[in-house]
């Protein structure tokens, strides 16, 4: 209700204040039996992590992890699997000055009014650290997506008006190494150094800038997602409007689609494969969903991210008295979000995918689900 | 966990089938007390019925809603509300021709291959059909928000590349009367000409069209929304990706505020009325919904329809034994969804918004929440 | 959130009052490819209704039922499956008396306290009218149990103060005959006979007389149910404590079992297949569930009915007002109500079987799982 | 799904395992601008805790709770509140000679043929050292519901065979005083000393013994609890047969109502204060629920344990291969649970009305609720 949890099945409640004592998730439903690798949900963290390169905040942040429960012998158990992110590098008096301002675009004001009182220092529980929580949940389902042979894949495609070009036909490994061989997160190198150059000037003027970062998905089995309410895209897009700053999701054709014809839009099935279970389509406009439910092809989706609201230039703003003020950003900020957000994107993806897939067992040992395991 | 319920609080479970014997609807957990108008709920459902003019689907489908529980002497009781609506000229024979066929970019293939059985029927239980359920329940919905004085107004704001443009400074009712004097349900009377004629001359071509649905919700009072997961936005994006056709949405500034500088972006607070309380902002790229809470200021988003998949014209596709065949749309289907849609968006909106309002009482009688309740 | 949903995968929602137009349920998450048969369901149904012997309520309601949704050409889809039963014998004429008394024992007073309403014709929402909702559930339950090999069985064990004795080693279908061969619905004859008379004996004195009913579930493979807090006997307590007039539940030794010692409840594990996958217990104090999780042996349990609360004599009490006043009950009604309740008692065991039953299917292909389906 | 949470407003998640690093809870849900008392959340935690008498295990723990979150300045904000048990006294080897046997009526089995993998160590998931947790946070709604005005009372009323006399007429202070005077928690002295003499005795033997804890809720306001599914004697028996060794929940007249006659067992209305909104009933076998709904009276219940199955002598089971052996307890274990579940029951009695009464306010601003709100 309070809504700090996220799934049905494999399900994750999140906590924490950016200055408090410490962040976490518990996963519950997490299916018995996955062998846990700490490093590679500490690789995931740190891709997350601030201080991670000259175009993202200097807060210093190990955001070292720990299991507390869940985990018995380096595999889960299917108990809940809790774990924690203590916060080291607090500067809470980098936030005195916002006690009693309310800082444009942030959500100061809208917790005030609604609880009565916020942990001001820092954002409290709307600082998008809470999404380190995320990430390390996240890494969780991919280490389960990886025993089903489903891979994600996101990056950087726009910061400001420099787009990226469409990918090849590389696969998810290759992209994710020519990815992260540059800090913006790009998987064109040669937009990436346009990216890094951009921001680094916004970030020279004590200004901010929005993004895009685009998503696939491959190797989703065919019946992922429910009809209705709980369509596999309806799920990813409140994934991915659940992220601090998002302010649109689109998949397939998206917005463009719009404005198309449906003779030009409409996929159309082939066969290559001459098995009447796995129909491919000629075209994708779909983004690899139909009727709210994985055809198989590839899912691919993009997600918009706002600029930054804290600046490093002096604002006009409102304070808890009523009264107009002045107010600076102060602390460590990231000019741009998206570079570290492509880990948050990634997560939430692999926890929808996840939370899919179990759902979709509970439909229970009907002849088409016998086959679709045996084949 | 089969997805076919909404809303935590105010929470609706839909039923049925295209071509079954009825539709419906159960509200669970609507308030007592709700003065209940039989009128107004069946204004709605003809804003989103079939055979509503020549842009339209020609079957003929009178949509009469009947109450079943839940009203007691013409107001409700606080129990579950369900209602009805039959199946009337339901023509199943136009389908058999696709009983062994899946239709491109339509649901046919998921379904059969997620359940091993599918009612082939006018698309069965993933036919846009099941959205007038949603309607009345959104009727009900809207009654109470009246009471609560938050006014909801969505219309076409782009069919193919025709776009409107922004509207003026009118109030919800006018914008209401301009809209309902056209077809197309664009609130410019110009633009809905052009787009009439369009449609038109699509659907001689046998073909189909996309567009866009663009919303303004006013009256909200700060404080809805719950903060990480459950953000106000992130519950009305998944409301409206999960509207048949629907492949992109976006609220305040959108993809467009991937391209912005923080400096333009951010929207400046002010204090007209010197209330602490009631702050309004500058400009509104927020969309009137800050860290995921309502802001006082109007809430707006944009949704995307992709173009309409049943053609008048033969297309290539496969059959459920695997061979490649030919298909041509019979019986009777929308050129463009988006007229007919208007409704459902503005219900799926009523329903969001009542839901995140009664989930908000839970806050309890905090000093705050009194506060709201007395100003 | 307002309590009229139940299950969490196989999930039901039920609607309707005792004097409205219909009662109704939609099951949603019902697995596709399950036969329906149309007369079990009216059968089970039969069990509950009203009128079926002179030892019920005299009211005639055929309970005729009509699936809605989710069934083509007699198989479940996967959809939602509502089923609807018409009122037709409603004399609300009947309940103009206690339009403005509360009656007491019954929820009038704490409805119209809750609600600022109510429909005060038979009850409204709170009669036990409702429980033929769930009775057309649990048929559907039933027959996918049926599949899976699981049964289950109640009868009448105690009316006032006459027991029945235990059970010997008769089968379920058995049972089930000796049963249905009296109308009191007690497994043992002669009881049977003792408590038929005795509560017509209760009728004539224009009284009522509670009854306690004993259940047995047989089948039910070792794994169900969840730690913590949806053990499978908290969900079977909770499913039982929900059927109106229920004051008590116990499962295995149950209160008999507080006063007893370890060394004498604990049940010894053999293995007497020589399979080290499925053990049994000599002894099974333990109701078939340890640490909330089915174990392979017998599950029972028992359900206290505390007596009928609307009596053919007067009564003084008080009416809306707040002032005294004498009420005596007119229409229909039940001196006991536990005879038609071994219909909703087992129907609401089947629910909650069926619903930890796929609820397990969450927990993935883990090795354990696949043996489980291979042996 | 998975069960390890709680509560639909004021929601609970708990994890962690008997031997594991650590056990903790989340709170969602918690309404913002509760004052925390550290002090009252540890003393509720060290009547459960072990090793705090001689008829308790000897096993030390100091249950010291950390809370991690959702606190800012010494109260609630409204966002999750995190709490932190870390497990001290472990000692795991311990139970190194149980790791390939199933202990009789323990969670061994089940677990293992479940999961197929589970943690030894002192039941590891299965172990009541979770309900700590349970107890943590039942502290937290304790502290809002004294704020309300309830007051929540358990004690020991039965251990074996030995049962103590009714409550008389002393308020819920005075009770709690008496009962914190004896080690038994049995709120009458006499009966305190024979029972703590027959625990230590059955102690000496080696073996275990069961019994009853009966609780009183004054001051709930008439109105909580949902109709049919949720109502509120059915959440209490959810959340009292969720607690380790529960077989057994009755409320009100339990039981004993079976066996009784409408004319005796029904509770006439009376109006002592002449306010139609607030009436009381002559007799209380209704246990202070109507309908599934409070009706102002007090709530009264009553719940059974089973002897611990840990007992300090040989007995015969079944090992991991299916072979039979001899196991022994080891370690520290408690004689009788029940001095220790007071706690437990009456943090679960919390949770369930915390839980009600925020569901209740989701009943909307109605004439009715305004009432109540102002009275």
């Amino acid at each position: 209700m309070a809504g700090n949890s996220f799934g049905q099945v494999f399900r994750i409640t999140t906590f924490g204040e950016s200055h408090g004592e410490a962040i976490g998730v518990i996963i519950d439903g997490c299916p018995p039996n996955i062998v846990i690798d700490l490093d590679f949900i500490q690789a995931e963290l740190d891709k997350r992590k601030p201080g991670q390169s000259k175009i993202t905040t200097q807060r210093k942040e190990s955001d070292t992890v720990k299991i507390l429960s869940g985990v018995f012998e380096g595999k889960t158990t299917g108990t809940p699997l809790a774990m924690l992110i203590p916060n080291e590098d607090q500067r809470s008096k980098d936030y005195m000055h916002i006690q009693d301002k309310y800082r444009p675009s942030h959500a100061d004001y809208t917790y005030q009014t609604k609880y009565g009182i916020r942990d001001y220092r820092g954002g409290g529980r709307s600082s998008a650290r809470e999404t380190a929580a995320r990430v390390a949940a996240g890494a969780i389902a991919k280490s389960y997506l990886q025993q089903l042979g489903i891979a994600i894949f996101a990056h950087v495609s726009a910061v400001g008006d420099i787009q990226a070009p469409n990918l090849g036909d590389l696969s998810i490994p290759e992209l994710i190494t020519i990815r992260e061989q540059n800090i913006v997160r790009c998987a064109d190198p040669a937009t990436a150094n346009q990216m890094i150059a951009f921001i680094d000037a916004v970030r020279k003027d004590g200004d901010t800038v929005g993004g895009i970062i685009s998503t696939v998905i491959r190797g989703v089995p065919v019946g992922l997602g429910e009809p209705v309410f709980d369509k596999l895209h309806a799920d990813l897009g409140k994934a991915m409007l659940s992220i601090n700053a998002v302010h649109g999701f689109e998949y397939g054709s998206g917005f463009e689609g719009a404005s198309m014809r449906g003779s030009a839009h409409n996929d159309l099935f082939i066969n290559p494969d001459h098995k009447a279970q796995s129909l491919k389509t000629r075209t994708n406009f779909s983004g690899g969903i139909q009727g709210g439910i994985s055809n198989g092809m590839d899912i691919n989706f993009r997600v918009a991210f706002k600029p930054v609201a804290t600046l490093m230039k002096a604002q006009m703003t409102i304070n808890t008295s009523g009264d107009e003020t002045e107010i600076t950003g102060k602390g460590r900020h990231d000019p741009c979000v998206v570079p570290r957000a492509v880990a948050i994107v990634e997560a939430m993806a692999a926890l929808v995918i996840v939370d899919h897939y179990l759902r979709n067992l509970t439909i229970g040992d009907s002849e088409s689900n016998l086959l679709k395991t045996l084949s």
